[in-house]
């Protein structure tokens, strides 16, 4: 039950940190669609370790293997299954946390509810690979939407202190967007990468971590997409969001700060364009009315909190003897998980929005 | 497909603001529990306007009929279907909005979506009234999870700018939320209280409104529950709330401010209590690892935006006329729909926990 | 989770035979379709009790009243809610079921089920009074189908040994069926009705019930609708017929006969006819393959058991004493249920042929 | 959508006939039972072509891979993928279905339903070969169910016009069906299946192919497992067993000849045995009442076409020229799919009553 979501489109995401393989399987895609593997690849890139600041030295290709679901270069209807191998996989570095669970981390929760049936290896199935596969879905249908004019991207908004510049968002556009949307650890305000790498680069050198904010945006969208109560978009987008590990929230438009204001600062006032479509003149909705979208950029915030592994020594329960102990976690990990959370949201939400798209048959086969 | 929601249980929500009825169906509950409707009705008073400061004069009893699903004061195990009248409809309010779509309501999206045929009478299926029968299911499920040691509360945390005391995350307790969570608008600290009301009424001499958040709590849920994932706990509640109009923001624990702390600050250091019990030291992940609860009180905030109808003039589109134009919004209007929603937050979170037990199993049939 | 059902539809029944009120939620279908509220009580009428030879003198208006989703005779795109009254209730007459279980009912499986907590009176939500609502949903598909070229009729194929002549798999058309699908007990050869109906009356004498095999076909359907796998149009179709009590089989097109022919016998070879269009010279698949309509009259069969309700003596077992018993079971009953099941099960049909067109984008909002 | 299935447990199924792989996901099983890969080859065996009479003589060793889940011989929790390489593919003989649809195939139907895109090669997902993955997936199941003392078999009961002796409905036992369960084709009565194989063989010399019945039974199930309505026994594994590619017909208990019956010939009296069990005398439900189990034995039978691809010229329409045209159909094919078709039934059952035991809470997690 846990690792599936879907309308119209079902996505299925298996596999564990230190198993043969992690996947996906996509269902309800429509046919006819070309996909650009590369494309796929150039995300799934962005997510993988080892290419930015303060990342795992854990390096693994994540290539992307179709199973099916695609014949010369584009769906074919039927569900696409994506695997991706687990080619570089160490161990013997958690042996001890069969007995000593690593704090803030699913072990323990995750021994009570699997009745310690579970793979604990790399976090087993709630290690933070298992995003590799959402990429690949996402990196799917954000083809199938650039196609329909929708572009997703994001920036790294905050780490620890450190604020990038935040989306304008009125102004957002998917120039923008394709800047950011095809590297890893992307900002507006390159100056303030660089304050953020230097604090990701003391925290390293200190055995700490960092937390960070990711903000994503989608242009493009028409309004009209969405329903109220249960499948509004911020429901069904934060329910994807909130199945990456270590999000601990989820916010749109002005998020936590509308509620510091008056309705008469908060309300986005319409217009008319000079071309005659309907605008608004603020967003701090972010886009959505009732669950629907407005035609106004998309906007969220998704806070991600600093990587539970830390080198340092921590307090933690021995499982064994049922006595309080310390801990001191070896392995590779990244200092700001955030950083490579980005590709991921922008995943997370280009599913959401087909998904939603779909189900109201405002994307169907082009045959 | 928007109104409906649920793994084992089904939760379908049904009604417009100004028709015959509101409702919902509850299905997959266990059978044999005994349900104590007037504690029901207790929950729906709490949301019913009319009874705080700055709410709607529109007052309505909103009693609870069950056609379906109890007898003799149990569940039976089929669906649980509940009506609530509308009694005290004034349609010509609203004549308006038809062409004058109000700002940062659901107007223009719901005309979009819908092409034009959505009721929009008081907001329709959009209008918060809905929240009634989310309201009435919630009642049900916590008195079932009452019975396994759950106990869910909440406060007004935040109004415009004052701040109420936060919860403790670590020793929240039942009795505290037991005195929460019977009366309408309550808070931890009686002196923000006043100050709160204090901006409401004035608020409302603007013509204006203001935003807040909700802080709530669950204690007495064992460790385990959950999965990770899409049935990540915060994922399945976050989809809930999201379904409550005007939520703009969704956290756990800490929530955006995690981002903001040192790996070293955040990881909540496990221990054995003198009972043997596992618990932490602090609990800035509000109860929740990998999706699955750690045993200790599960926490989260709720971001509601200022009621959009504010009496002020706004600019608006015409939509039969095609030009801008301005807007004076008539009817009966929250000046603070964030104290309304304590109730319904509380719902959504009994809804969503119990759903989780059930499909683990955790909970069953009394037979 | 048992009484709710659909992909892009939802459909969510609730109600027991002897309660207050029984009903039905249909979320999903599309905004703008009038709804002609006579034509769903034609259907109603058809399935409601004492209209029929060997019918139930239990009589009931069973008049839908809608309490959401409808505006000035059209949908709204909100979920619609269907209430249908109880006002003939006489539950003294099923006081001894509580001990003794009536064999072939659900009596003694619903109560291990719901450990004896589940209400019994008139069958409570296992009773056959539940397919009103289903019937009320049909209703409401069919005539968006309709708008959409798609006819659905039935006809009385088999009641105890009694065959009608079965429907032309190739050339039955929309005529045919409407003029079957608006009365009650229709069948193609009038002669065979009048042995049908002597049967009926003669078991109905000799305090017996018969069964009986309803054959309902679709026409009009274009080529293209359904899916290979679950979401096969058998496998959605089935799933509806199988929750109407007393379906024990369920088949398409030749169903078991065709596991009697030879392949060359049983393929149907296809040809372009005069217009052009794609055809097959015979129908043995009943206009389906690989779960996806052919274009072709879909046709399907439903055996319905003999009433399980006989007023001779029964043998069963006593749940207070624990010891072997006998039973007469009073209260009104049909002889022959299957006859009142014929706009039941064209009800299924229609909502599971517009729930898959929903899904594939095929029926949008009129918007 | 269409290859996605389940309420607690999910079911998702991928691949085509000559893709580089085809396989499963199975999400939502309890963590901690034991599963042998040496039983689950057994099932996959049986269902390989070579094996019987009449197969197809494309041989694959079909051998199972599990790529997650699995952790030293048992569930972790996690969902479990298997991926089934294709190792013998020869997808020239397939060249001519692109222009010329095979009677009686989803060649037609699935061209209209992705528009041309869908891979046809060897059926694509379409093939019968898709029902390996799930033969795993209910080999996996039934070692589950098995522990909890339920054993499913199945005979093959009827090929063209030769019926094998049926199950005794009332006394069919664990024994019985385990002898029947390990083995390719297997029947009650031997004479029969002589017969049976020489009716394959001749309709092979004259290029024609054969339909049959197969006749499923699952003892062992305890009474209350299922629900009223669309989660009735009936319907879920209805749902799954339509699923499977030439399945035209899904009964329980006796199915379409129930309908023959009088009320007092077809009601199943009830009596405590001596051990004060609960029983019925006959069982002509097949185990099923209300949708629930009754604690006989559960019965169904499923009717399968002649296979559709026969080495006689047939008749079609050629997609290019827009002309009737002829077809002679190459490649290698089963003359008899019905014998195959046997564990794939019983797997469907298996899948079924697992997801039922699951959603109830009758089978959790071991730990």
């Amino acid at each position: 039950m846990s690792s599936t979501w879907g309308n119209t489109l079902k996505l299925s995401i298996f596999g564990e940190s230190h198993g043969p393989a992690i996947g996906m399987v996509l269902d309800g895609l429509p046919a006819g669609e070309p996909i650009d593997l590369a494309a796929v690849q150039v995300q799934m890139a962005r997510r993988a370790p080892g290419l930015t600041a303060g990342s795992t030295p854990r390096m693994e290709a994540d290539a992307p293997h179709v199973l099916s679901g695609m014949l010369e270069g584009r769906l074919t209807g039927a569900p696409v299954c994506v695997v991706i191998e687990n080619t570089n996989v160490k161990s013997h570095d958690y042996a001890n946390i069969l007995h000593l669970p690593r704090p803030s981390h699913a072990d323990y929760t995750g021994s009570v509810r699997y009745g310690g049936y579970n793979d604990i290896r790399g976090g087993g199935h709630f290690s933070g690979r298992l995003t590799a596969p959402l990429t690949a879905a996402g990196a799917i249908c954000r083809q199938i939407l650039g196609r329909r004019g929708v572009t997703i991207g994001s920036h790294v908004y905050q780490i620890h202190q450190i604020c990038d510049t935040p989306f304008d968002p009125v102004h957002v556009d998917a120039g923008t967007l394709n800047r950011l949307n095809q590297e890893p650890f992307t900002v507006l305000d390159l100056k303030k990468k660089r304050e953020m790498c230097t604090q990701i680069a003391q925290a390293q050198a200190e055995k700490d971590s960092l937390g960070g904010v990711i903000e994503c945006a989608a242009v493009g969208l028409p309004a009209g997409i969405g329903s109220p109560m249960f499948d509004a978009l911020e429901s069904r987008i934060a329910s994807l969001l909130y199945g990456i590990p270590a999000v601990k929230g989820v916010s749109f438009g002005d998020g936590f700060a509308i509620s510091g204001l008056h309705g008469s600062e908060a309300n986005d006032s319409m217009y008319y364009d000079e071309s005659g479509s309907v605008k608004t003149r603020t967003n701090h909705n972010g886009g959505i009315l009732g669950g629907i979208s407005t035609g106004m950029p998309l906007l969220l915030r998704v806070a991600i909190k600093p990587t539970a592994s830390i080198a340092q020594q921590q307090q933690t329960i021995d499982c064994v003897s049922h006595e309080n102990a310390t801990l001191v976690i070896k392995g590779r990990h990244d200092s700001c998980i955030a950083v490579r959370a980005q590709p991921v949201v922008e995943a997370a939400v280009a599913v959401a929005l087909l998904d939603a798209m779909l189900t109201q048959g405002e994307v169907t086969c082009r045959g």
